[in-house]
């Protein structure tokens, strides 16, 4: 999809169609309870467990969206982006469930481990600097001699239609929800529980967890207009990327608040999960919990659900063994 | 229950009962499947996720039947065992539910953590030194003084009926398994899923995992008589205890075969089940996992339950960090 191409705001249409389509090749994720986090919060939680997703996060929604939503011809020159991240990994993993070829572009400081993963999947990884100005280059020369469509990592009406259909499965197995948190990044989780819940569930409040260390859309959200970070520090690693023009459409129309964490309560929040929940999940995932525990007057006594986004983590360095 | 009295082997319809009895105390724990496990084994396999279960391991079935069949006048002097692992836990977790004392008899050594979480359901921890000799002495004592019910933590025909609802649940989720495999410590779990697969799955063949380390279990099976290894020393710390009289009952009469795995088969399990189904298992579930792995040959092609029994680990020491 060509990105200087006028604003398109997907609709809920889209995500019902997004959702059969992506059907094969997803997980309708369980949703979680615990007495223990909700004693703790005085609240009834619903943790929607995007951690056990394919590619073990709720990337996999969207990537496969706009990859299974492609014509054969415009399949056959493959997809590409770039993501050092969850996103690169999903959309290695619905190209290659198509069976289509897929780049894409890294820092060549990236861990090996996650270049390692997306060609696992089959996917090509082409390295470039770790600046703006190379990745761009790097990227445009690729997309120049593939052909490949582009597929932004949240800044794509595809995306945020397959993102929405998280939601859409939490809305039908957990009734009246009075709100929904979800962490914040680029905002395609957010976006998509807007477009879902502002359609069929309007009374559902929405909630925007981000990290403190990398608080633009917190910033953005307060003032009026995107304000965008250059190299924001936080340990939710998929948290650090600003908002754009189709995903500040959402968060600016629909979202209740955005609330913040610190570094230190996201890792808390990770490590009660992971020992209370016996569940993997990423720092991104804890900065939502992390939010809830620290603003409990504002949803205790509410059915809350809660998007646990992902479940990628490095365990062989794990935030709580530096401390 | 008075340990001399006449060796009592529990029945179905005891299954049936414990199943109602325990239901509003106990979770009904999903079954998760995984590709990347399919893949690598070639079976298809059907995780049964006690890691999920209260107090985090399936002992709460157990220690929940026992508790809540005791009478009222029965009840009012309480409960008590020696453990210092998922059982105290489980039976501190159930007692706390109806509201009744439990003293559980733990080494002075034994884990702080351990001692707080006990305590942290209500029960009292009354320590003794690290010995057979002095754990024995202590434990008559507190139920001479307490008149506590004891409650074995395997070799008690309402531990083992409690247990046993664990197969009911994965035959009642899953349909035509050829085998169940589950970890081998004292035999609960096994002679649970003995009782309940040969009366109502006959067909499903229970193969019982050991750590090599420890394998009184599979020397016992291999000799027709149970041996009792003094100190065995595995990461899997649930699966050191030997058999007795009444799961040897279920053992030698229903399990197919004992596979063994060692220490760093256990470990490279535990860590491929975290990163890749991002749960939280305990050492004592990886046994079961490694010993599939290890034999592809014996379960290609088949469907395959995998009792994962537990997920109580300390965060702060995973066994790959040593590495």
């Amino acid at each position: 999809m060509n990105q200087d191409t006028q604003l398109h705001i997907p609709s809920y249409d889209d995500v019902v169609a997004a959702h059969s389509r992506i059907a094969p090749y997803i997980h309708r994720t369980p949703v979680l309870t615990s007495r223990f986090f909700d004693e703790l919060t005085g609240a009834n939680l619903f943790f929607k467990c995007e951690n056990f997703q394919k590619a073990g996060a709720f990337k996999a929604r969207g990537a496969s969206n706009a990859v299974f939503g492609l014509s054969n011809a415009e399949a056959a020159t493959g997809v590409a982006t770039h993501s050092s991240g969850n996103h690169g990994l999903s959309l290695s993993y619905a190209a290659g469930r198509r069976g289509i070829p897929v780049t894409v572009v890294m820092p060549r400081t990236a861990p090996e481990a996650k270049k390692a993963a997306v060609r696992g999947y089959g996917g090509k990884v082409v390295e470039c600097e770790p600046s703006t100005s190379s990745r761009e280059a790097v990227f445009a020369e690729v997309v120049a001699k593939t052909g490949a469509d582009f597929v932004h990592p949240y800044n794509d009406p595809r995306v945020i239609a397959g993102q929405a259909t998280c939601s859409k499965e939490l809305v039908e197995d957990v009734t009246d929800l009075d709100a929904v948190v979800a962490p914040i990044g680029g905002g395609g989780m957010i976006s998509g529980s807007c477009l879902t819940l502002s359609t069929i569930s309007p009374n559902t409040k929405i909630y925007a967890a981000e990290p403190k260390n990398a608080d633009d859309a917190y910033r953005s959200f307060k003032s009026g207009h995107i304000i965008a970070d250059d190299a924001p520090d936080t340990i939710a690693d998929g948290l650090k990327v600003p908002l754009k023009d189709l995903t500040w459409h959402f968060v600016s129309n629909h979202v209740e608040d955005i609330l913040l964490a610190t570094e230190a309560e996201i890792i808390d929040a990770m490590y009660l999960a992971w020992q209370r929940m016996k569940i993997v999940i990423e720092p991104s995932s804890a900065v939502a919990i992390a939010t809830i525990l620290k603003n409990k007057d504002q949803f205790v006594g509410k059915r809350v659900g809660v998007i646990l986004t992902g479940g990628n983590v490095d365990l062989k360095k794990l935030p709580w063994m530096n401390s």
